[in-house]
């Protein structure tokens, strides 16, 4: 089977096709740009299948069909193209930010899911409308292609009520549906499958997820309890432009002090703010570290606040689970950044938690740092979102067959 | 030394007369519906002192001043005082909500300090004015009696700023100096010290002070490194009426849902959240245990969810300050409630945390509940805000002379 991952965003898409023979990678691209915004249309695409060149071309993409049908184009391109005709695209999974209380897992899209998945717009308003406008589009273009639905929510389903629900009155959980979803599920699911399949089962696992957006997760036996995110991905850890956790009334003085709007002061948390305010400089963890290393005290600080509170909920988590067999490290910084992993785990030697420095240098997809006298399992393993999506589409289609 | 410790709030004033002597309480009582707010002004007083009964009466309170005075007046009652002369007390300690970044430790009060407390009125807006007119009362009818001020957030100011400092831009805390403060801190310093005298010396100590409101502190060698509250006493674990940590989300995603202004939400989430929304019956923990012992599942999850932030917190705390060495519980359910100490401490074995069923059922103002394969010291210790306060202005006091 060739299947074609699509993750829609306002104005771009990403995408992979996968080879599931071997979950090889045949190609991958973006489309900037859509709707015009900020600019003119533009796509990139390399064919890693042919090992032929990156294609790079301004294109203009009025909305996500013109992108979707580009994408269509350049796949079968006698040049840069990886299949000769769109009929070998087996399937195509899509990623979907929030599934609500709706979906529990991935599934075959059909009029009720695209319902269910607009249902959910007020709790993902960014994204959801976004990725429906990417399935609509494939459908479009790929009449009779079977499109599937994974979310980044699902995983998190299996939270028990202490974890998930908010100390807040009944109605807003029952009837406007506030609780913790939690999001990068995709991502969790993919990393606690891994770990199990490395060391033949993990009973008490925390998954570090740490890129500009960040997320802990707390996996028993292979199902979520309790992670960082809540109903929005602003919450948990500090990350590349959001605050993470905040006293609410935070939200009340700033508004007050300032006469924010509370949308204003949301965007602000949102987007200006994580370790991008705090170092005044860079939501990128290499600049910080460069920052720091140059004698920047606030640079310094955002590095600090950051690992003290992903340290925070590690301990947390451990206390959540009666214990942790196993920390794993993954996404940009989980997986790059070796000085990151070592702050982190610092001080956590009581719970019997140490890494040993010299592998925590080495890089590669899987890669052991458990240190000679640690009780813990630490790991860090490259994610790959995509190849879970491709394999939940693939599982469903050959299912429904 | 007879120190007068006085808590007032918007309309009530709450007083003890302490003998330094011997730290015992000589009376306490109550002055409520100052400003004949919900009704006639009330005063109870009991003259523990003199072994009389307590006294209780209607009086109109148009101000502070007319309470502070009707307190001086029955101190000194032929039939229910306990001094004869307003002159046998030394000096008077207040309790002050909010001291910002104006205040590091307890001070004498002159116009200087007022000054300065009032300037932290937009941090502590519903708590300070009412210190002020308690502060200001005294002063009035106690003229040339020294009056010390002392905070609730003075013992967190030694927190490091990876503790205090939120991940949003600097010139918010700068400018509007929004950082985590703590509340409870002459409760968390009164049980640090005792803790220390009572074991002879504790390392890393995480204090829970478990009441109506809650929180938790993380201190080492006698010096609070992070707490659970933050700008105000909202964050932190969920409490009687307050939701404690949120994802700020929440406040814009209800905002916008049910049309409610920030400051609308902030007081939902303060007066109507925590452990009395999730139960929709009580904000009282015994209640809440009698509807979970009577098969109510929303008691059982108020239950449930508070004990499971707790823990979490606990474990954070070990996280962050590399292990800890002792545990204590105290205030209204810390100090009542075993099944909520072993609600909390259950599951904490990994980090060598296990208690002792039997010595958790006793009852005393220092008990230690200590499991005999426990490698963390776990106690119930009674905290006492009052004796604390009067300390400090008793040593304020003494050195100024």
């Amino acid at each position: 089977m060739k299947i074609l991952v699509v993750n829609a965003g306002s104005s771009s898409v990403k995408y992979q096709l996968i080879n599931m023979d071997d979950g090889s990678v045949m190609a991958k691209g973006l489309c900037e740009r859509i709707g015009g915004t900020g600019g003119v249309g533009h796509i990139t695409h390399t064919p890693l299948a042919t090992g032929k060149e990156k294609y790079s071309s301004d294109k203009d993409f009025p909305t996500h069909a013109e992108a979707i049908a580009a994408v269509l184009e350049i796949l079968t391109d006698k040049e840069y193209g990886v299949v000769k005709e769109i009929s070998e695209i087996d399937a195509v999974g899509h990623r979907v930010l929030h599934g609500g209380m709706e979906f529990t897992e991935s599934c075959i899209i059909d009029d009720a899911v695209i319902a269910a998945i607009e249902r959910c717009i007020p709790l993902g308003p960014l994204h959801n409308p976004a990725n429906l406008l990417g399935i609509k589009a494939c459908q479009a273009v790929m009449p009779g292609v079977p499109q599937v639905a994974v979310f980044d929510t699902a995983f998190h389903m299996t939270m028990p009520p202490k974890a998930y629900r908010y100390a807040i009155e009944k109605k807003y959980y029952e009837e406007d549906h506030v609780r913790r979803y939690g999001f990068h599920g995709t991502s969790h699911r993919y990393i606690a499958q891994k770990a199990a399949e490395i060391t033949g089962g993990v009973h008490r696992l925390i998954n570090c997820h740490l890129g500009n957006g960040s997320s802990l997760c707390a996996i028993v036996d292979g199902k979520c309890v309790d992670t960082t995110m809540g109903l929005s991905p602003l919450a948990g850890v500090p990350m590349g432009t959001r605050s993470g956790d905040l006293d609410p009334c935070v939200v009340e003085y700033l508004c007050n002090t300032h006469g924010y709007t509370v949308s204003e002061m949301l965007t602000i948390l949102n987007k200006k703010s994580g370790v991008l305010a705090l170092s005044g400089k860079s939501s990128d963890f290499r600049d910080l570290e460069a920052g720091a290393n140059a004698g920047d005290e606030d640079c310094a600080l955002a590095l600090e606040k950051f690992a003290y509170e992903c340290r925070k909920y590690v301990g947390a988590y451990a206390a959540a689970m009666g214990g942790v067999d196993m920390i794993t490290f993954t996404a940009g910084v989980g997986e790059n950044s070796d000085t990151m992993r070592a702050r982190i785990c610092d001080g956590l030697q009581y719970m019997g938690v140490e890494i040993d420095e010299e592998a925590n240098h080495q890089r590669g997809d899987v890669v052991d740092i458990t240190g000679k006298n640690s009780k813990v399992k630490v790991m860090v393993i490259a994610t790959n979102e995509e190849l879970m999506i491709a394999k939940d589409t693939e599982a469903l289609v050959l299912a429904a067959k």
